[in-house]
């Protein structure tokens, strides 16, 4: 017996009926889509900060099911003349880019009827940090590149397994920042 | 009395001198300046994962003064069928950017001999979600535009302040990533 994706029970912990149901909600209603993330930062001394995220709005409405900040402290290490009170803050791309396209996997594996064993991933970013010391204008600020390598055991075979990451990463919204960039403002406020 | 750049003291928790014993340093054996940052993350359920962050190379060796994992955990809000068990991947984002500049002005603040008072900074990241659904090609998947506002006070007249975040923002690698976009590859392998 199959099933068609509508009808597929909940599984790798996605509660699979209700993702088409919201899938179906936002079809019906398209400003459903319109979100905005949010974090604060508060700089506490020399390359030490802290961001508190919490708030957004989606769906309609301002979210109102986190109750407590998530708190993050970012940091240099020593030998970069920092605290290591965090990690960099060019390593929170990293972390971003692993969970977001590992979110994205569970997902759609459920919806296409796959169950996953594990998955894991590691990431790694080059960086050449002559860019941001300001010694060469030949070496970019950010990462030369990334590289994501994924670890997938599941109830399918090897091509569906690669399929669900090829998705993932086709329908990826760290992914697409990352590899396409963003227009960032910045505006400053003196007091 | 003024200092060159150069014999400036520690200012705003930033070890100024270091800071420029660093750069010479780095001058002098550029290979200094490769880094290597990692993290690895780990499926738990659904879009529920976890990242750890620890080791990087960089000044020519391992790291080896972190003893400890830095661990975050990721997942979707109940809106998107997650269980809230961390941030969205996309928030990670708009923590990175803060953090970088935060850093950065700090250090570049130490350099010009600029006291802070209080940085501050808040980040909203816009995504339609019509894109990460499936449900428009005309949206992209990622963020559609992100602004961070700063407020900061410090020892010295406003443009000097703005000059700051100027600096900033030039030689940020996180900025320059969410901007520029960067190569992002991705290997599976199945087990």
């Amino acid at each position: 017996m199959t099933t068609t994706s509508k009808t597929r029970p909940a599984l790798n912990g996605v509660d699979t009926p209700t993702l088409f149901a919201t899938l179906d909600a936002v079809k019906a209603n398209p400003e459903l889509a319109k979100f905005q993330f949010r974090a604060t930062n508060r700089w506490i001394g020399g390359t030490h900060n802290r961001s508190m995220i919490r708030g957004f709005y989606g769906a309609g409405q301002e979210d109102a099911t986190r109750t407590e900040d998530f708190v993050y402290d970012a940091d240099h290490p020593a030998v970069l003349v920092g605290t290591g009170n965090g990690p960099t803050p060019v390593e929170f791309l990293l972390h971003a880019i692993a969970a977001c396209l590992s979110a994205g996997l569970a997902n759609i594996a459920a919806a296409r009827g796959v169950a996953l064993r594990e998955v894991s991933s590691t990431v790694e970013g080059d960086i050449d940090l002559l860019g941001i010391l300001g010694l060469s204008d030949q070496v970019r600020n950010g990462y030369q590149g990334i590289r994501v390598s994924f670890r997938i055991s599941g109830d399918a075979p090897d091509e569906v397994l690669r399929g669900l990451i090829d998705q993932s990463r086709a329908r990826s919204a760290v992914y697409d920042v990352l590899t396409n960039g963003v227009p960032v403002s910045i505006d400053v406020k003196t007091v």
